[in-house]
């Protein structure tokens, strides 16, 4: 009962079986390998057009620099206050950015509104006294663990779009807000007017590899020289390859991410039929519900891991606490089963 | 024969078998995990005192956390001029340190002599107008395959030191030095005066891992928000920590190291007999010798793979070129005897 | 009617003349002269302490050094959300900080309240995730008019110091607020609990002149380094340090801001009278009042130099406008009359 | 006797007067005011070209802002090795072009020749692993009072465009260049390939002035922003504006560069004549040679002001000892003479 993080899953197979078959013989370091030329056609293919891509290791640096590569130094991204870039990478993105400003928009459910992004437009930007908006970054699945859907990233896009803002996407679970919609990866991205990707696979299944898409390669001119000197140029580069190639291979990142998704909404329906309803539309991998403390009791008795979640502005009543349950790849039938069962034995 | 690099080499077994030990079960990500604190203590052992430890994902970002970490903006770290640090990582301790300045001494076979550092610490330093000296960055093995002995380390720490100056240890290849000295690596490392060690496991055998090693753990307050904002935090961190864990066990890397070591050695006594004596003293797993042009032919057109490596002011001849040969765990003895079989052919 | 900015005056005549005495003769460069010495030593009587000072030419500089100084890469500067480091200095303060967050809080009148920044400061915070609260930084007078009361500041001093977090003054007005709350600068800053203050005198009468004072002298070990790397440092430095000597000299600088505080006085009087009670207190140089597009049509006409202030969530009916008037030691009470005439004339 | 600096000396008397003119009434801060669009207006007409120019207070932020303005943050800047951008502005381009390393390029009287430049670029460069060139940084005149030739600059130009290098001019003692060559500023700058140049007042007898100039307007796109989060954008911006005004007018700046060469010419043939020869052609407003210890004890007895500047490399005898002496606007011939006879009083 392993709710804790999608981070907290092991490897897949499948991925692991490829880093055993990338071991053997000899590569060329640092990219100039035939897993990562693969993987650049692949994802070309996936995404239906020329692009330039990045493998990096961690999330957080597929981000920094993607932000870094679209914002001038007084430039601004916006982004949702809660979202991960603003509160969770300990101003990495300030950082790789040479000070860059990230500007935190409310709104439920950690989506950005239209309405939202309107405002804060008309807002007073520009030089020489104030920074500029560069980027919009969403984030694909939500820290909600709600998604964007076509429509809104397409009317967002233009509105950012029309004042020369970049959109970026921060796509650490991409596969399930995919899974979730059913579209192609082109219609949720370049399509629907995203820039540039971080395409998440750690999450989704893999050791640790990420890429930056730039869906114009042009965009992604030096950005090499960034990722180098940004500390995230792998030596042995083949290995982050050969986790996202095996990752895309037979739509495998779809079947781990429908799987986790099915989890997701199997504890959803559990809880809400034990009284413990969603606050969010459960829309990806994650689940924000509130339990008793009864239950919760039980649970960490039990061995349990999540974690509480408050959320500002929103009470659950005196006998209860919101907690985040985040599934994966690896979760179990079973191990929701054990889990609702726990939360609905009073 | 595949002598472009140690990093063109696979995984050692034993390291690919240990990620697939760690995929099963969960486990908390961000090195809140078994393994990571299993490393912490082995370390500790290793180095015969406590420690503290920071994984990461490259060797880039190692070496610029570390001294961005050793130096403050306004100060300058005093490397060799030819080292990876100051020539090929595209200025990533530049940018992690805030805009610091790396001076590049000058030195045969890419070490820094006590005379060369005591000279250069008598320039004009200090502010408002010069940078501060702030670090001294030491690779082990050198850019040349040469090392540092222990009594070299040590006069060089403690001119330093005087100054107020830390010492850095880049050790990408520390385990090949270590092999070749037959010296503790405490005693090549701490007692001799090094304050951090970016003890290198990639080239040595691992996947993509490494580890930044404050011999004072006060030294490491706040590497961790370093590390995190530096996009160098892995996520699933269990997989790196079982990298190292791997390599450490039962002394592998020590007996990889050492093979390597050999690999180079069988090499340099091959071109030393046929009349291509190494310019620099083989101490490593690197072997800098002049080949023939023709020999270069005949190696190139059976898919002998290594760089070509003109060193400034030093001339080979005009019939022959400077080439350098890396040896790695992976290298056999019937890549050796072939290589040495085509370049004495004539 | 002049009443754009204050930064909008010329220079008092007391401190042109001390230009003028200071072009006479020789003056080592970069402080090392005799006028620096002396408004060092002068500072020191003032505050009644010993203490640190860096002269520098501009405001945005001053704070930027500052808050860079107390705040490490991974640190968090609280300050209000219309305050002007976080707004109005092109993201100035998370340049020279590497990267650092501020984080603007909310309160009337442009001052956090004890509440909001003991709320503020329970929220998710440090390390590796988190960035970590470390300086908070107050504008005396604020960017609506208002200032701090001794008590206000002793309290919100020790709320941010029991977190370990250091208290920063933007005194880019701090004369004029003395000059109303007739408390000694001792008491309005270091005994209250401020760390580092950015002393102003541009806009309180000098051309370009500013000093980062740090009330313990240790804090600033390096500021010299910074302020020279941030290019802050003056070679005629004496000519920066002559302003300032003539600005405290016989206590020029508290003459100076009680007239333009007058003045203001006199602006707030008449526009309540008129019907256009200012909006916030007239606690500084600063009226924030609605007055009628009536009124502005005539002021514009009749030459009257002036912005509108729209303020967020505040509305002062359809027929009026919010505008924002700075008075200055130049300011006359001429000007003030004519302005109030044309105001009420209807 | 005064030689210690040209920054050693006061403010020329009609830039003073301007000052004060400029204090009458009000103007609008930050470079919206009449002075600063004559200034900008009269800089066209010298170059003879459109251009965009940014004032700024100190010779360190100009350059510093127009080298990160021009170099990327994998970028480097070459520069000689003894170049005041290098050594004595403590990392400030560093800073703030996020981290471009800057190359010091080796050269006779601090200067870099065409053979050195060609050499230098014909080295490792370029991403992923290596910083990539680009902008080349000349000192007119250079450190040792040496100054690039018409066509020197030109051929420098040429090698440097054709690597896609830009072209900046330290230009601190321009005038004196200028004076010198009796060539126009058009000439000696973009006519010659320079592409930007920090255009220097302060040393040559202003307050606090500095400008910098893109001969491409478009060039400078941003720089406001870059200049204001740089710290160094004057409030009262009129009064930078108006000292450079007066520079300008009447060819003033050029009167004032003529009188400081002539004094140094004046020491230099009487240095000459004293057996003391100048070791580096004297061809702005600085001496070196080498006088002897009793005649620097006779003048430091005497109140004289300079530095010794032993020169690496550079013997003149165990009797002697090398001295820079700087002259100004400010020096005067009875100076100079005084200077004389205690040198050569032996």
């Amino acid at each position: 009962m392993y709710f804790a993080s999608d981070n907290t899953a092991g490897v897949a197979p499948e991925i692991l079986e490829a880093l055993g078959r990338a071991s053997t013989g000899y590569a060329l370091g640092y990219g100039n390998d035939e897993w990562t030329k693969r993987v650049e056609q692949r994802f070309a293919e996936i995404f239906e057009r020329e692009l330039a891509v990045f493998l990096v290791p961690t999330g957080t640096v597929a981000n920094s620099l993607a932000l870094a590569h679209l914002t001038p130094p007084w430039g601004a991204v916006l982004c949702h206050a809660e979202s991960h870039v603003a509160t969770d990478e300990c101003g990495a993105p300030e950082f790789f950015g040479g000070g860059i400003k990230l500007v935190g928009l409310a709104g439920a459910g950690s989506k950005i509104s239209a309405a939202t992004l309107r405002a804060a437009l008309t807002g007073q930007w520009g030089g020489p006294h104030h920074v500029s908006p560069a980027a919009l970054s969403l984030s694909q699945a939500t820290e909600s663990g709600t998604i964007y859907r076509v429509a809104e990233i397409r009317e967002l896009s233009e509105i950012a779009r029309a004042r020369g803002v970049a959109v970026h996407m921060d796509g650490a679970r991409i596969g399930n807000a995919l899974a979730r919609m059913n579209v192609s990866p082109a219609e949720a991205t370049w399509k629907a007017g995203v820039d540039v990707l971080s395409f998440g696979a750690t999450k989704g299944g893999a050791m640790g590899a990420e890429a930056v898409i730039f869906f114009d390669p042009k965009r992604g001119a030096n950005m090499q020289d960034r990722r180098k000197r940004g500390g995230a140029l792998a030596s042995k580069h083949r290995f982050i390859a050969a986790q996202i190639e095996a990752f895309l291979a037979n739509d495998l990142w779809m079947t781990l991410a429908r799987h986790a998704n099915a989890m997701a909404d199997a504890l959803a329906a559990g809880l809400a039929a034990a009284g413990c309803k969603p606050v969010w539309p459960v829309e990806a991998n994650e689940v924000f519900a509130p339990i008793t403390l009864e239950a919760d009791k039980r649970l960490k008795a039990a061995g349990a891991m999540y974690y509480p979640w408050p959320s500002e502005g929103m009470s659950v009543g005196a006998d209860k606490m919101l907690v985040r349950l985040v599934t994966s790849f690896q979760t179990t039938k079973d191990d929701v089963d054990r889990f609702l069962a726990l939360v609905g034995s009073e």
